[in-house]
C-alpha cells in the first residue's frame, strides 16, 4: 500500500522516542504507583520447577502461549511468547511493547518479533536447534493456532503441557502470598466500607458498582481470571432475597439473577429489601492474584432460618478448615462436609438447591479462580504446603435466598492461614 | 463415593422446587427488571443467515460451543452446545441451568444432557443419523476439545467454521441495533456525570471505578468480550498526562500505565493533575452489545498543543465517516484518515507514537469488541448496510500525552447512524 507514514528508516530516531522515554522513566513511575516487579530468584525457583515438570510428563521444551502461563514465567503480560527448553536461558518474544516487557521482565534474552512464521528461524538460532518435541497448553490453545504450529515445526512433536502448568501453579511462593494476601486486605476494605453504603431500595447492580470502585481505588483489577474458553467470573456477585436461590450457567451453588440474558449471574437490578438474606461473594485481585470471598449483610435482622443456616455455614466452614494440613485429601474434607451439612439438617439445601447441588466445597486460586486443588469429590489427591484454595460453603433455598461464608486459604507446615481476614458476623445495618 | 446426598430418586419432588420456581416466577421477575429476550422471528433470521455461510463454505452441520455464537444463535448463555444442520429444527442442549435456558431460548428442542460423551447418540436421535462434517470454531476451540470431538465422531469431517459466525455477526438486525443504541445512551448518561466527579489529585482508577459504577447502575454490564484467548477489554481505559503516550500489550494507539504487570493497560494509581489531557475511552454493554466511545477532559484548561491536536482528531473522524455507506471499503477510509492526519501535521503520531503507529482506525463491534468489519490495513471489502463500527482516531505523544474521540455507528442505506450521542466537546472542569 502506499502509506503516507513516514518510511521506517527515517522513523529510527523518533522511533526511539516511546523506547527511549519507557527506559528513562516507566521503572520509576511505576514503582512509585505500586507496580511490584518480579524478582529474580523468584523467576527462577518457578523454571525449576516446571522444568521438573517437564521432565515428569516428557516435554522436551515449552512454547508458553496462554497470558496466565505466560506471566507467571516472565513477570509480563506485554503480547509476546515464551520458548522455555529443558537446559538453556528462555527465549522471551515480545510483539508489543518491547522496551516495557523487557523493564518488567528480569529474564534476559527478550527479542521483538512480529510474525509467529519468525519462530522457527528464532527458536532455532536461540537454542541452536529445534526440540523434537514442544508442550502446548492443548487446554486452552485454539485448534487454529495448533495447526498453525504444525506447519511451522513439521518434524516436531506437538504435546499437551497444560497439566504442567496447572501442577507449577497449585504451590504458591511466599511472593505470591504477599500477592494474595494484598489482594485479600482489599476485600477486607471493600466489606467494612459496604455497609455504609448499603441502603434499602438500593439495587443489587447499584450497590455492587460502589463496592466495586472502592475495591479498584484500594489497587483491585476488576478482571477475575477463569481458565476456562466460555467461563467467566464476575467481581459483582450480590445475591439479595430470591436471587440468591437462582441456579444460573456455572457450576456453583447459585448464580443470581444478573443483568440480562447475556450476563445471567451475579447482582440484578432487583431492590434490596428489608429482613433479606443478601449475600455478597467478592473476588478481589491485586497484581494478577485473587483472593475471594463471602459474607452475608441484611437490613434489619434477617429472618431466623437464614441466620441458622448461616452459623452452620461457619460450622461446617471450621470443620472444613480443621482437616486442611499436608496430606489431607480435598475429597475426604469434601466428604465430612457432607456429613456435617446432614447432620446440621441441610441435607437438601446444602451447595445448591436439591437436584442441583454441586459437588465441591473449595476451588485452588491464585491468578485465576479455577485452579488446583479442588476440594470435591474425586479429587483424592493430598494437599501440599504453598496450595491457596477458597473453601465456600453455601445453604440455598429456591425462592427464598442464600446464605454462605468463603475464605482464601494457604496450606501452612502444620494447617493453613487466612488470607481474606473479613469480619464474620452478619453485616446488619 | 458413598455420599450422604439424598439418592436422585428420592429427590424428585424436590428436585423439581428450583425449575418450579423458576418456571412460575422467572419469567415475570426477570422481565419486570429490563430483560429483554430474542423473539423467534428474530432467532429464525439468524439461522437462516448462518445457513447460507454453511452452503457457502461447504458446512453441513454446526456444534455452537463459543459463549456469544451460542447466545447470537440460542438466545441464552446458560451453559450448553447448540447443534444446527443446514435442515431440521436446532437442537439446544443444556447442561446448567435447564429450565432458564427454556425460559431464555425461544428454540423448541431444548434437552439436557451431562457429558460430551453424550452428544453422538443425541445428535443422531434428533436428526436421524450423524452429519458428514461439522463446523466447529476453530479461532477459539481449545486443542483438547478438538481431540476429544474426533473421538466422538470418528466418521465425521471436523472444519472449521468461524468464518461462517463472523460473517454473520457482522450484519446486524433492528433488535441487536436497539440494544446497541441502548449501551449508547448509557455511555452518554457516563460521560455526563463523569465531569461533577472528577477533582484534581484524584486517581485514574479511582475515578474510573466511579465511572463504571454510574454506568452499572444504569445496567452496563462490566464485562467487556473479545474474540480472542489473551486479549482482554477493560471498561476503566482513562489515561491522563504521559499515561496517554504509553504503548501496551494491545494493537492500539495506546495503552496506559495500568494498574500493575499484570494488568499493564488503562487507568492507574497516577493522580490526575490539571491541565493536562484525560482522555476516556469507555465501553459500555447492554444485553451483551457493546458501544464503544472516547471523549477529552480537563481540569482547567488543556495546553494548546492537546486542544489542537483533539481538533484534528474530530476533523478525521468527520471525514471518515463522511466515506461511510454501503459499498465504501475500510481500507480506503483508513488510507483517507491517513493523508488527512499528515496534511494536518500529526503524520508522526497519529494511531500512535512513531514507531508504534497501528494500522486500523476501525472495529467492527456489536457481542465482542473485534468483530467484522475492520477500517484498516488490508481490510478492502465493501461495507454493507447494518455493519456497526467504532472509529477511533487517536493522536499521542510519547511522555505529554494522548487525545482522541470515538463513536459507534451503523451503516445505513445512505451513510451512517449514531450510536453514542455523547457531546463532543472537551469536558472542562
Amino acid at each position: 500500500m502506499d502509506s503516507p507514514f513516514p518510511k521506517a528508516s527515517t522513523l529510527y530516531f523518533k522511533a526511539m522516542n516511546h523506547g527511549d522515554w519507557i527506559k528513562k522513566n516507566f521503572g520509576k513511575l511505576s514503582r512509585s504507583l505500586g507496580f511490584r516487579y518480579l524478582p529474580e530468584g523468584e523467576i527462577e525457583k518457578r523454571i525449576q520447577r516446571v522444568r521438573r515438570g517437564m521432565r515428569r510428563h516428557g516435554i522436551e521444551a515449552l512454547l508458553v502461549v496462554q497470558k496466565m502461563d505466560f506471566y507467571y514465567l516472565s513477570g509480563t503480560t506485554q503480547d509476546g511468547l515464551l520458548f522455555l527448553a529443558l537446559e538453556g536461558a528462555p527465549l522471551l518474544l515480545v510483539k508489543r511493547e518491547l522496551e516495557r516487557a523487557k523493564l518488567e521482565s528480569p529474564l534476559k534474552h527478550v527479542i521483538p518479533f512480529k510474525s509467529i512464521r519468525e519462530l522457527p528461524v528464532l527458536i532455532h538460532h536461540h537454542g541452536g536447534g529445534l526440540p523434537h518435541n514442544l508442550g502446548l497448553e492443548f487446554d486452552l490453545l485454539p485448534v487454529k493456532d495448533y495447526f498453525r504450529f504444525q506447519e511451522l515445526f513439521p518434524g516436531v512433536s506437538l504435546l499437551d503441557a497444560s497439566v504442567v502448568f496447572r501442577e507449577a501453579r497449585q504451590i504458591k511462593s511466599p511472593f505470591e502470598i504477599v500477592l494474595m494476601r494484598r489482594a485479600g486486605e482489599i476485600g477486607k476494605k471493600v466489606y467494612e466500607e459496604a455497609a455504609n453504603l448499603l441502603k434499602e431500595g438500593m439495587s443489587e447492580i447499584e450497590w455492587g458498582g460502589l463496592l466495586e470502585a472502592i475495591a479498584k481505588r484500594h489497587g483491585h483489577e476488576g478482571l477475575l481470571r477463569v481458565r476456562s474458553l466460555n467461563y467467566e467470573a464476575y467481581t459483582w456477585h450480590i445475591l439479595s432475597g430470591p436471587c440468591g436461590g437462582i441456579v444460573s450457567q456455572s457450576d456453583s451453588p447459585m448464580g443470581g439473577l444478573g443483568l440480562s440474558p447475556a450476563f445471567p449471574v451475579g447482582a440484578s437490578m432487583r431492590k434490596m429489601k428489608a429482613h433479606e438474606p443478601i449475600l455478597v461473594d467478592f473476588g478481589t485481585c491485586f497484581h494478577g492474584y485473587q483472593a475471594d470471598q463471602t459474607r452475608m449483610f441484611s437490613i434489619g435482622k434477617m429472618k431466623k432460618k437464614f441466620i441458622d443456616a448461616y452459623q452452620a455455614c461457619i460450622e461446617i466452614h471450621d470443620a472444613a478448615l480443621d482437616e486442611v494440613r499436608p496430606g489431607a485429601e480435598g475429597e475426604a474434607i469434601f466428604i465430612k462436609t457432607l456429613r456435617l451439612a446432614k447432620k446440621l439438617g441441610y441435607a437438601d439445601h446444602y451447595l445448591g438447591p436439591p437436584g442441583l447441588q454441586t459437588r465441591f466445597i473449595g476451588h485452588g486460586i491464585g491468578l485465576e479462580l479455577n485452579e488446583l486443588p479442588f476440594i470435591a469429590q474425586g479429587h483424592s489427591y493430598p494437599l501440599e504446603e504453598g496450595m491457596t484454595f477458597a473453601i465456600e460453603p453455601k445453604i440455598v433455598f429456591p425462592g427464598e435466598g442464600a446464605v454462605g461464608i468463603e475464605n482464601t486459604v494457604v496450606v501452612t507446615k502444620r494447617g493453613y492461614d487466612l488470607l481474606t481476614p473479613v469480619e464474620r458476623d452478619i453485616f446488619q445495618i
